[in-house]
């Protein structure tokens, strides 16, 4: 797999000249696609033009979406990004120990999802991701600039590569033990709370706090393909059998 | 020797966005010696400021000189950054292999010398260093703008220091986030097989090996205890919803 393969998505990023510099470092490293999620300034203004300079090709091409699970469809591994400890409870690493995962998605695309310059990832936000960086920083001044944490973390991904050109890197070939499709987890979720609503495990107004829950255990597990096929069949058959309770006498 | 030992000189820098930059990037990882050799802008402006945010006492502390030597005034090591292969016949090392002699120079302040935006360093500049690095880049765009090379420096100082630490394992002493007990954890997968049985999604002669299945995902999950209390309580509300069909109308 090759690091052109691995998107930067960019949460409502509000600073033209972070998203122009962002662009420019990501095309120092080797990578090309970027994806603005509901961004707050103007990617093909001035500001941004003058930091890009010859990586104008990646504002012009970057992808506008609206939402984080829209910038991810089609993605295999998603790395979220952070400055801060969360009250996640999930293991944050450094980006030399998690980003060279990216690149052993088997020629699925990979995604690293930067936050907003201020306020960085919402917790729901977070809980798209399988895995969590945060660049190690000196506590007197924990906060990057987002070009400056885009770009060590595009170099730290450059340097896996230049590391591991020797060695291929273990390619999982089988088809049932890849990790499966973001999108098709994503709807599993929907599925899932779906039932639990219905059956009163869940409320309405509690529903969204417990499904990160689960969220962050199934990211934890990262499921694969033939994983996700038997959860979602239990969930068929379940609902089969809470619409033919009749027929069952022994439960 | 600390990390705050290291200078960074910028020799001419002309753009204030990147000297408040690389303020900021500097305080990120620790550094905070900025010497200024014959700079092209006012360190003090609102530009630069803009981008050092937080970082600002490093521009108004900085040190501005009139020529490279003056910079290097009682430094023992000194490492020159370059974009190009010069005409030196000198070998080029990565930052992560030479980066961390900076730090071994033995209680003496060390240098780090970064040349103008559009031009680098002279031949006669880059002879007052002992060693010299690149950041290894795309062929498609070797240039990197010069916070970014700041950036990726300071951070693999930090790093290199930090990989010579112990660096502590993160402690949980919450209780609802322990691993569960083994115990538990065994007779949710005894009540999880009979539910499955029981609504037609396990026969009993391959039971054990599906179960299988369930161990290995929820082995690498780890499950905390408010986990799997989360998933004993599915099961319970199962049983109670299956059991009392008749009453629900919405399935």
């Amino acid at each position: 797999m090759s690091i052109s393969d691995v998107k930067i998505i960019l949460v409502e990023p509000a600073g033209p000249l972070n998203v122009g510099s962002v662009a420019r470092v990501m095309k120092n490293f080797g990578l090309n696609q970027l994806i603005l999620v509901n961004p707050q300034c103007d990617r093909l203004g001035d500001e941004a033009k003058l930091m890009a300079v010859r990586a104008r090709d990646i504002l012009e091409t970057a992808v506008l979406v609206e939402t984080l699970p829209q910038a991810l469809q089609g993605c295999r591994h998603a790395i979220a990004t952070t400055g801060t400890d969360h009250d996640l409870n999930v293991p944050l690493e450094s980006p030399r120990t998690a980003l060279p995962w990216l690149l052993e998605s088997a020629g699925q695309p990979a995604a690293l999802i930067f936050g907003r310059e201020d306020r960085g990832l919402t917790n729901q936000e977070l809980n798209y991701a399988q895995r969590f960086v945060r660049i190690p920083s000196s506590n007197e001044y924990t906060s990057l600039n987002l070009a400056s944490a885009v770009g060590v973390c595009c170099y730290e991904l450059a340097q896996s590569i230049a590391n591991t050109d020797d060695s291929p890197a273990i390619q999982n070939t089988d088809q049932e033990n890849q990790l499966a499709p973001l999108d098709v987890v994503e709807s599993y979720y929907q599925q899932l709370e779906s039932l639990l609503l219905d059956i009163g495990f869940l409320y309405p107004h509690t529903a969204s706090s417990r499904m990160e829950k689960f969220r962050q255990l199934y990211n934890r597990a990262q499921l694969r393909t033939h994983e996700l096929s038997m959860l979602r069949g239990i969930l068929r058959q379940l609902r089969w059998s809470l619409r033919n309770k009749n027929n069952q006498q022994d439960l």
